[in-house]
């Protein structure tokens, strides 16, 4: 794969320019706004925010991941600011992980593929770089996704293990022999062929929290191609310190999301403007993985 | 519960006054429209196709479940039609089941849980009536859904054991004492306490595909109270006659999914006005589901 074409070598790019791990989640909460902000029409709200989340990181986080959600639950107009926003992060430059965690099969599934990873104008697709999806369905229903990543360089992230205090119920049942979430790990490792970079690495990731770090280790070794997503530090409980075995020796393989921690660093800091104090919290968060690799 | 704030009541209620099992999947392919339809804008063309259905399924089917990948795949633009075609449904006095298969966990669950069964103007939650969910993060992902099951009366259905040649792949795996998919069937138990109706059904039913009739007894079995959703008849092979142990002596329980079957019948009709087909095979399909109640 040419490195246009290759999502794996576009975020080891990434990386590496920026020596940053840090995918900066944006999940706008309208009630939980910088004063400067209040009072707009949601639409401009999300908008407005999302924008000044990425300018405010573009030079710490390597990504950011737009969380559908919060941009759905405002309708049509709360779409139209996603798209937006997939925009802007793209032209600042970060790579832009649609977190959607979709999950269907046969024309549905090509139906999202298109939606998230296409490139109708009007639809956040042809900003996105990667995306998350749920492996629920089966290996038949991520492969209009995988056609994507192999044909157009695009990335994904497979739900493995999540980080709720509920997520072992089906992912690490009590009795099985092999744990679904290290069989998604392993599976990943077909679903990645054919969209291998020269940084080593495919473009079929896995979605694997910060909250069991004994099973960071299990999914590496299972899955030694595949880069991970790992949500839950801060907030949820995870420890930065722990994130070790995710990355190898290059610092590559693995992007620690955080999201509350930096978009709502505003809060603590009620006496600068509200960028700066979220700009600060990117950075400091970039150098606590720093120090996580070398630990 | 009273009638309005129970959604197992309501679809009863729908099921017996038309007897009708038939849910029409409303998944508008812009590829495949009638003649008087083409060259519309997508948006119209989404709107005027998911209208038009309505209008012809209205006195056959007792629910429509609008696919939401193939309005997302047209972006906000998208987004718009499908809460024009979501109010359009409940305005013919048809039970909405919104297909999206969303899955996330705490504030992102909740966001969701507003975004598509919530009463936000400018969304489709406030012309929904149930949701089908994906139960891969476990059952406090589900929290925020179950919520408006108790407190609103609206209803889900969670995926269980789905229709794809892949469907086995993760939900019922070979050497699997207890399969994950009825795992999850006796789990809705608990999902639906507290939202049980006169019916005797509660509001967390379950998705289970015609392609796998000796199951549904099995989830049949594990989950009396579950009301099933029950795609894959038709195009992809399912036999209306083996779904005899999904339906009670009432013929309740279930509502089977057609929709290519219904909503593209005009192709194999040129002759006649597209809604004619449409409504022609929606009485059909009736009346097969009938014949499978008894048998």
């Amino acid at each position: 794969m040419d490195f246009e074409n290759c999502y794996a070598d576009r975020l080891a790019e990434a990386i590496e320019k920026k020596d940053s791990r840090l995918v900066v989640g944006i999940d706008p909460r309208l009630d939980r706004l910088p004063e400067e902000l209040t009072g707009l029409e949601p639409e401009d709200a999300l908008l407005r925010l999302g924008s000044g989340v990425i300018e405010a990181v573009a030079e710490d986080a390597a990504a950011v991941k737009p969380q559908i959600a919060f941009f759905e639950r405002w309708g049509w107009r709360g779409w139209r600011a996603l798209e937006g926003v997939c925009q802007k992060a793209r032209e600042q430059g970060l790579i832009v992980i649609l977190d959607a965690k979709r999950g269907d099969i046969g024309s549905t599934a090509s139906a999202y593929a298109e939606a998230l990873l296409g490139t109708e104008p009007g639809t956040p697709g042809p900003h996105v770089d990667a995306l998350t999806i749920n492996p629920y369905l089966g290996s038949d229903s991520l492969e209009p996704f995988l056609d994507r990543v192999r044909e157009g360089g695009r990335g994904l992230y497979v739900l493995a293990r999540t980080s709720n205090p509920g997520g072992a119920e089906f992912q690490k049942r009590d009795g099985d022999a092999d744990p679904i979430f290290l069989q998604v790990a392993r599976t990943s490792e077909q679903w990645g062929d054919g969209s291998r970079g020269e940084c080593g690495y495919h473009g079929v990731g896995l979605v694997v929290g910060a909250t069991h770090p004994e099973e960071i280790s299990k999914v590496r070794e299972c899955a030694p191609g595949a880069s991970l997503l790992i949500p839950g530090v801060g907030a949820q409980g995870g420890s930065v310190e722990d994130l070790g075995p995710a990355f190898d020796s290059r610092g590559l393989g693995a992007l620690v999301n955080s999201s509350r921690g930096v978009v709502q660093a505003f809060e603590k800091q009620p006496g600068i403007p509200w960028q700066e104090a979220v700009q600060q919290a990117a950075r400091e968060t970039r150098k606590q993985l720093q120090g996580a690799i070398t630990s």
